[in-house]
């Protein structure tokens, strides 16, 4: 029998932070033993708790820390953290700390060092010289590099429950259609607004029926009055918005008619063959290809467009980054300063967006089908909104809700 | 070898019409051998074609000849219409002629007479005397009616594909949410406004879910401009709507800030009692019990409510008619004279009333789930329109889409 | 500031009861302060808190309180349940009690008295003379019925988290498709065979797909082999089997070869007025008609078959209630001793159901349909395991999970 | 008003070759006349159609032409197809041909040349020289390369409508969950017998869900007896696989009980860690670290696995093609000789599959999503099966239907 001590604090009963602990440790098939506990008196006060947890194997006990850590616990035997040195590219060390996309701490020589550029998934390199510590995905880290194993020294602060009703005071409700939505866009144009006054950068990731349904327009209209800083996209949105500048048409279909037009099969094959001719979207734009759309209004407006390509692009078109593990990183680089996530229709581009972003990031999935949008609030974040309605209508609601200026 | 004589008239190329009564031929195990045929030169003239058809017994031309009858062949040779006379009520005839929901002819004494109130799957009945025709249901049948048997001088109106987009030009489209819906919704108001120019009523099938989502203000307001005539629903929404005028919550979720409340769950149950009470919905508008929902809109407006029950039900609210037999013959009166259906987050009433209503009617079904969409517009008729959408936000843009008067 | 005392016993933390009841008193905007709390020190030993619960107004914590109980709470000072006399059939006491679907007990003269029958949403009828509590539906109440009133002396039996994994250990999880469904099917084999070890009922709620997808066989399989006490469906199951057994086809599709028949659009009316001419399901099964359907092994072994009518039913068939009140009556009469229940493929009748079982009945929710599968699984048991999977597949292979004896 | 003229051959009535061509050049809004027609008389007998097509503008002639042709149309007057240089790299000429998935003959000085390896929409490249013709991507295309142009001699082989049902007669059917799926799974393993009896390739496109559900082993027996000889995925299926391997996980849950383990989380980053450490999958499978899944079968078996990355992967694993430029030539090499394809619980993979495989090859898609089904059976090929059922318990029934040997 081998054992470790944890302590809890704030509010651990009422965020679940303490049940969830304890339920942990019993499906572990490990036990606890509450050394000490002080309970708040009231919902204001915080409580404390202070337990032993005991497991057959130094194995499950080092397995269960870190579940614990990333339930809201800490160690009570406090620890600067292990590094071992990464001896192949590429390759972490055997018991590598993987991260969760929650506020991170390690302790270095005595002293807590926050983890910069937190996502789920990824390694903790520390600089000891420069006192440093970030996160470094797998294929990223080099031959010397300082990465944190085990779990003594790493401090994770989970989230706590909200207590009052707030903009996004739906993350714990389960996604439904069956709920007011003027109530929940309301609540994405004010975090929008917020975001926008302190300068915080909004991120939209956008799959192509932005433009089949023809809100098209919409997004251009949001880019236009700033809501906009970064998209992330695939090949197939921008050669259906340079398609709709170009013919009219969205795969197509008439935008104007809704109806298929004959020859419009062809329609997005034509626009990227004209944009690869041409050699990129800004050489399309300024031969005046791309009309006023969500191409066009990004390029006179600086958005930040990182376009991912995959295996089912045609062409592609010129801009689009062929290589996931590149873009991936681009990616990566532009979530930085990003308080505002909206993922409009997109399943692939918003999976991979999600496993990049940290758990402060308040994030809207907007989707019309239910398992697109359980499967992307499901990944972990506290802070996700899942709206399943209609992105087109959704996003005309989210232009009159928002002020103009 | 037995074998019959059938006409095809019109555009029975790209109406489908000659490809489909083939196919139907040759899936059957029949043969056909091609008599006459004249086809149109171009596409504003139309075709004609006279055909054998040959199967090897009379129980397969006697299941095939009804079949081709609606795709929209006529017997080469006419025909009286057959009957037999019921002999146990609520029971057809062995080979009574099931009706589908095209407008239908019946041969009397060498004449040919309207079906009145033709619906799907019933029989019709002949009144020698007064020379007229009716559908009746199978369990309304009585002793000594008179009911169509055979396939011989009964005559329907095939549909034929539209030339041009018009409004429910989407029909033939397949069902989707990744097109643009604002053209749809304006397409619906346009039949909408269209129908009421002449006085044809619009009848609404709505869902519990139109009072979760907050539409039930966009209801009431389309009910004051006159756009309602008539609604089918269940105990669930008016249950819903008369809780939400007494508690402002749906199913116990508060509708200002879309939170449920801690007391909510009753408050369904308090709101039927109460009606229950009173005696009556107009018991408890008298009281003021209603607010300015859908059902006090609805009796301020003379809006024809049809509440058809159902097993799940709690109470029921006093108005809800239980046996399914009484309200689906309701149901039925009150389709007459009706010229657009939307069918709104509804299945079991939208389904129901699909099955009462002729081919000619504009139908509108509006799901965010597909499977609904696709369930209902599978229904044999040509002009339902499929919308997989939010139903919230598909009333509030078609309240802004229709003009105010 | 009004008050009331609470408390809570067992392993109220790791069952989610303490933050539960605490997370409760916030969002409703009352207060409480903790007069006493025992944590269990290690994972056997239960916990006890005593907490004072204060509110703005009488009428708030009225609503409270209840919401507690339905939590796991109870009244600090014991009490004599109050009740007042029903003075309107059908019509309930104002403050009447409204039940939850876990066991409750009432104080009667001072002693704890079981409800008998509970169900979700109905009100708790006291026999002084007699010392009994049932539940009693709204409309059946009568005129001088002692209803409960308030939430004085009621107790109710709140459902603990399961310790380890045992069947049905699924319940707390998220329903997907993207499980292993051969462990579920294992699990739900084993609780068929332990309830019919010592006699309890297995009810089955049946959709009519189970008749298109040919999983006909499979349900007749399982009730030659015991496995089917209780068959809860509608017009259309009943209708499809026999179209099945006259014909060989389902909704018209041929169950051999999958294909559409021409004439088989007609089949399930010509099989309905079939069995209307000959007056019953059991005269239809004399005369040989059935063949060895679902309906046919269920007249032969005993199987209790409650079919409940709805609006969209042709017919109906004999045999089908009509009145959606009596048949609801009739479903939870035989709804006494059931002990597994499996909802397969229905949505109406499957609702209906759940409204109606205690929560201590095993409840298999299966469904291809992941919102059907959430829309039941979410009503309020904690024994409701929802399957998204295959439901021909699925009967399939649980026929073979099953012993034959 | 300019004007060609078309020919039509064959069961173009019963086929709807007829009827769509002129469909089509109505919604075109160009003008028909029917210069001669030859009608077959009975159900065996071709029928004859040459039909003067007449438009506004040759450009709308131009757009129309090749649509028909894709309907079935053969230009009446016989000319070579016309040809033009490319002259910058990855860019075709303005007026490419660009390709259905039909088989496809191109016109080369008087004699008709098949079109090698066709896909849907790439260009087709004459070698003059070597009288060849073959189809070539846009990004592949090189300078001086002769592309084919407009659409004079060019001629594709329409698909007629079969005559019985068949393997695959499923394929005119709307998708549905509520169709007897046995039969349809008979009619994939008799497709798959008769592909292998004469050498043909099977291809799967293989989705994580496989490994999450424990289908693993399914696909592991199928590789074995024979019936896998490509398999496509991308990083997700390898990972889970060898996570499965390793730790008898998958994304973390065990695979025996369907329990989350605490420690699960990290498992599969542990097994792409591994992995890299060693450098490839097939040192991991030497290291006897792949146990007998999936890789480890295809491994043994000599199966090609194309593993394409995508923006979502972790790691990646070694063997994954990050570029997907890369990847998707490597998928198009892979699938000559491919007569059977099923695609099973994949999007990204089995779209970008969908768009380059021939339409003669057969195609199962295999999705308890119907959304997903959809799409995928929408491509426009007519070989398509899609299946909307679970693919766990699919997969455990095909592996039964099929023979041992």
């Amino acid at each position: 029998m081998v054992s470790a001590e944890i302590e809890l604090r704030g509010h651990i009963i009422d965020s679940f932070i303490l049940p969830r602990v304890w339920g942990a440790i019993e499906e572990a098939g490990a036990h606890f033993h509450v050394r000490e506990m002080r309970i708040g008196q009231s919902e204001t006060e915080p409580s404390y708790a202070r337990i032993e947890v005991s497991a057959e194997s130094q194995r499950l006990l080092d397995d269960l820390i870190p579940e614990l850590q990333r339930l809201g616990a800490d160690l009570a035997e406090v620890q600067n953290a292990r590094t071992a040195l990464v001896t192949q590219p590429g390759v972490l060390p055997d018991d590598f700390y993987s991260t969760t996309n929650l506020p991170t701490e390690v302790r270095v020589q005595g002293e807590w060092l926050p983890v910069a550029n937190i996502e789920m998934d990824v390694a903790i390199v520390i600089d000891h010289s420069a006192k440093l510590a970030y996160t470094t995905p797998m294929h990223e880290v080099r031959i010397g590099d300082a990465v944190v194993v085990g779990y003594e020294g790493v401090r994770v602060e989970a989230q706590e429950r909200p207590r009052q009703r707030e903009a996004f005071g739906f993350m714990q409700s389960p996604v439904s259609s069956e709920r007011a939505k003027a109530l929940a866009i309301r609540d994405v144009a004010s975090a929008m607004v917020a975001a926008r006054q302190h300068g915080g950068k909004i991120l939209w990731v956008l799959g192509p029926a932005i433009v089949h349904t023809a809100a098209r327009g919409s997004v251009a209209e949001l880019i236009r009055r700033g809501y906009v800083q970064v998209i992330f996209g695939g090949n197939a949105i921008v050669a259906h918005d340079v398609e709709a500048a170009m013919f009219g048409t969205s795969l197509g279909v008439d935008l104007k008619t809704g109806e298929p037009v004959e020859h419009g099969h062809r329609n997005h094959l034509r626009a990227i063959n004209k944009v690869r001719s041409l050699g990129s979207l800004e050489a399309a734009h300024a031969a005046g290809l791309l009309g006023d759309g969500i191409v066009a209004a990004s390029l006179e407006h600086g958005v930040e467009l990182v376009l991912a390509g995959s295996i089912r692009d045609d062409g592609p078109m010129p801009g689009v980054i062929t290589d996931s593990v590149v873009a991936q990183g681009q990616m990566r680089e532009a979530t930085r300063g990003v308080e505002v996530a909206i993922m409009a229709a997109s399943m692939l581009h918003a999976i991979a967006t999600g496993n990049l972003l940290p758990a402060s990031v308040r994030t809207v999935v907007v989707d019309i089908n239910p398992a697109v949008v359980t499967k992307l609030a499901d990944r972990g974040s506290a802070q996700v909104m899942g709206l399943v309605t209609d992105v087109e209508l959704f996003l005309s609601a989210l232009v009159d809700a928002l002020p103009t200026t």
